[in-house]
């Protein structure tokens, strides 16, 4: 059997995560590598809810009862696909990943990152992907490809957005073994190049 | 303006947790005090909804997930609820609070009880009881007390709950000026003097 590999595409929104995902999962499958596709938040029962609850809640929500959300969504999805999938050697590709919370609650929501992390560790069990991909975009082009109809998350301002951009940029520079910034103003089809390249590189390590 | 305070009254099933909290408000109130009740997990709108999804989801949740949405919910009901009627000078009453997680999951469901009070201190900001009461009762009166109709987590064995009850008195040695014992097999009358006496103690220190 194989070995399980696990990444993360993160980045900004617009970045087009959930495409080069798919496609990925498409190339892999012609590698005869079998990939397994997921979104964090969701991707379980318990995640869906979840996911439901942090996008379209209407009451208050702390920023660290945010954060917990997500964790606990996170927490779930590690447990019941991520794990089991890289254990069975399948590949596993997840929309994002603790990073996001590390950026969009800490860097830009103005929790500790430091304290995200470790929150994290918990949730995922000490689980972290082989690689988290940054797909980056100048925050012009990511509000223009936004969708009109923005729910919670997506509909705080341009400052907020701004921070978040600069949050995943400082990341990658911190942990340049594990996070890797691609530029995603470049066409989809030279995107996904690049991913193939990298990925590569990993699995043939 | 008084100062605040903060109370929680935790222990296992059964024990008149909700009772005595009743009777205390009546009673700080006859002594001029507002009291402010609420029970964790719930107390605010995010809360009684995470609080449904703990006790009765039916899919699969992890012992990590289960535990982050406590966190999250707590989160919520210290920004929303506590912090502010603390800073008004009231006194806050909970039934149940941090140390139920470090017991449930820690202690009986096999997580580690330091990694717990951790992430709490992320979801609590810091904020901790001025003491916690454990109500405790032999493990026979609390299973025989328990309501018929048991939720998804009163309705673990009686291995996991003599766990809980061992976790309890374990964490109340361990940190004595914080966390304080009351026999909860006694009267409900004496319970409650008992714990007018502790709280009388600790608001007049």
């Amino acid at each position: 059997m194989p070995g399980g590999f696990f990444f993360s595409l993160d980045g900004v929104d617009g970045a087009g995560k959930s495409t080069q995902c798919r496609l990925l999962a498409d190339w892999l499958a012609t590698l005869g590598r079998e990939a397994v596709l997921c979104h964090d938040p969701g991707g379980t029962d318990l995640g869906q809810e979840l996911r439901h609850i942090l996008l379209h809640h209407r009451g208050a929500m702390a920023m660290s009862a945010e954060a917990l959300l997500f964790m606990a969504s996170r927490a779930q999805l590690v447990a019941e696909v991520i794990r089991p999938a890289v254990a069975a050697g399948k590949v596993v590709l997840t929309d994002r990943f603790l990073l996001a919370n590390v950026v969009y609650q800490g860097h830009a929501g103005g929790l500790d990152p430091a304290e995200l992390w470790r929150v994290g560790q918990f949730a995922t069990g000490g689980l972290e992907p082989d690689v988290t991909f940054v797909l980056d975009l100048p925050l012009e082009v990511s509000m223009a490809r936004r969708k009109p109809s923005a729910d919670r998350l997506e509909s705080r301002g341009a400052d907020y957005f701004a921070r978040v951009r600069a949050g995943f940029l400082s990341e990658a520079e911190r942990r340049p073994g594990r996070v890797r910034v691609i530029d995603a103003s470049a066409p989809a089809d030279v995107v996904q190049e690049m991913l193939r390249i990298e990925i590569s590189k990993r699995m043939n390590q």
